[in-house]
């Protein structure tokens, strides 16, 4: 504090983290181009990505497949670009074929909006999909993606698959703290910014490109954050890339799986579930409050459902650092209160099938019928 | 993280939390209005003063005495503000006379932006005297003030002195980790937001006055630097209001002896130097970064000049925690370094010239011509 700083943000210590964070994030992203480190929530990154990509007037189309999707499109609109949504059923992905309809029936979108990982419903759309339909029928158009929830904890391949904007938070696949969100440009994009007009200062990307090519931040970043996203990435660079999105797999597996086993409607499509978050419908019968107050005794965070979606669904997160094991435990509270609370179930089957779930996604299943509880 | 998170933003120990920070806030912000909280760096804060209370075309005036000035005006330019700004000469305050001038020779603003506690030239605005001459030239004006390096370290009566807007930042006067602004806003302010059309999501207040009174963030908050602003109000409690302000204003005078005993020109004028932060003009023949490679050896940060001050002057920040016993430590360091380097100082001069100026803040002066040193 004061005199005596622990931690100085104009430093050459900073500087050489900021760097490891940066280039460290790139194989994550998929991209050789360069990554901005802002300090807000992660939907101040989608804000960073519209406001610098775009200008009044601009045509936008935007695709929801939840609230996050469309918080998304809301930014672009209340910056004055003309903004066309496509609204896709919650718990759906999005459909390349209707995307491409949309594209071919009225050509010169500027931009499309896609959400990666759609935390409210807990849908992951096919980005590697919905951007080739795209680069083929809107080639012009940036494609900028909120994968603030997805990215790090499961393949992408920003350059591959041409994606212009990518958005990522601290607090997600990172392993660390809320308050900084990371956004990947690709050169078109970041030369788009050179044109752009609408109004932006603290979020403006090329100021801050500028200013961590000096090994800065332009504004007083949250240092303790930064200090996190480090040792996060340390811990992932340790288990290697691959073993951290098997892990994901795993967890999200044996969730799916576990709660199936439970008796819980799971509420994505099969093809498109999360591998970071789950979603259940909340029974017929059940109390969402007072379950979730039971599932919290134990020691185990549900959020409910958003909007629409309040008290008829349940989420359980399972990226960053989860493991398995947490999993299990977390099948084993859900397991004990639902029992507790009069449901028909037979003890030990939800932690049963989340484990052979996350054994069989780990490549580990036993031979069928061998074994001392076959 | 995860299956089993540590902290839960939705939960009631959050909400708690942000209830005990939001109303303990309000005596330093001398207000019984309503404060906001939201996750970036006072730069963030200043953006949201500006685009929630204002629209594109209105007439602001813009008082500059520093390069914080300088971006607080900036960012109403860039939202299409028809921005006029008086320049003060740097390491001046604001004059009331100027003031009161513009305002009655160009009628009609909408708002006047000023800087409490200027960080680039250590010059503190006299805050109340200027929000008068508003109030009594220009009645209708919002009165937006930055004061993310000031607030919470001295005395400020929002209420009392009529400003409307007042931006302070978690890592200055709050004893915590950058990360979080609060912005306080009068009942006009808060009735400005709802016709003001400058476009925002992200900074929307009244989005987070709203949240904020159901005891959440309408986004995910930088979750341990909340913690820390909780605990750092704590021990401001703990400490007093009054002994807060004056251990910053012993550590200011103490600042400013020392570095004039070891023969540096103050940078700010002495009737308006900074209580949390001395400029002092870097000596001719002394070679700024070797000095301040010299001193940092030894433990304290220095901060250069910025812009057209970058090797003119350095910065001794003492706001937060610091303590008189920290700034001794700091004169010794620079005493030390000075005189390593040859500069003709007699031992102790800075750090007995520092105690003095504190004990003499304190109202602790010695008899004159008495006791063993006379």
């Amino acid at each position: 504090a004061g005199a005596r700083q622990m931690i100085n943000h104009r430093g050459p210590e900073f500087a050489s983290m900021l760097e490891r964070i940066l280039s460290g994030m790139k194989p994550y992203f998929g991209t050789s181009s360069d990554i901005a480190m802002i300090t807000t929530a992660g939907t101040g990154g989608l804000e960073a990505a519209i406001v610098n990509t775009l200008s009044p007037g601009d045509r936008v189309l935007g695709i929801s497949i939840g609230s996050f999707g469309d918080r998304f499109a809301k930014i672009a609109q209340i910056y004055g670009a003309e903004v066309t949504t496509i609204e896709v059923e919650w718990g759906q992905a999005a459909d390349p074929e209707v995307l491409r309809a949309e594209l071919d029936r009225s050509p010169g979108y500027k931009a499309v909006l896609l959400t990666h990982n759609e935390t409210s419903t807990s849908v992951m759309n096919p980005i590697e999909e919905l951007a080739a339909v795209i680069r083929e029928h809107a080639p012009d158009a940036l494609i900028l993606v909120d994968s603030v929830s997805g990215l790090g904890a499961v393949p992408f391949d920003m350059d591959g698959w041409g994606v212009d904007v990518v958005v990522t938070g601290s607090q997600k696949a990172w392993m660390a703290a809320p308050g900084l969100a990371m956004i990947a440009a690709s050169p078109r994009a970041w030369k788009a910014m050179e044109t752009a007009t609408m109004p932006r200062l603290y979020l403006d990307l090329l100021a801050h490109r500028e200013s961590h090519a000096g090994g800065q931040t332009p504004f007083t970043p949250a240092i303790a954050v930064v200090y996190q996203v480090d040792e996060g990435l340390r811990l992932m660079t340790e288990e290697g890339a691959e073993h951290v999105f098997a892990r994901h797999e795993a967890c999200a597996a044996a969730t799916r799986a576990g709660l199936a086993a439970l008796g819980f409607d799971l509420f994505a499509d099969p093809r498109y579930a999360s591998r970071t978050v789950t979603a259940a419908t909340v029974p017929g019968g059940v109390d969402w409050k007072s379950f979730n107050r039971a599932v919290k005794a134990r020691g185990v965070v549900l959020a409910g459902g958003q909007g629409k979606l309040t008290g008829k669904i349940f989420r359980l997160g399972h990226l960053g650092s989860v493991t398995v094991e947490e999993i299990l435990g977390a099948m084993s509270a859900l397991e004990i209160v639902s029992i507790a609370s009069g449901r028909a179930i037979r003890p030990g089957v939800g932690v049963a099938a989340a484990q052979a779930a996350a054994m069989e996604s780990y490549g580990l299943s036993a031979p069928t019928a061998v074994g001392v509880g076959a």
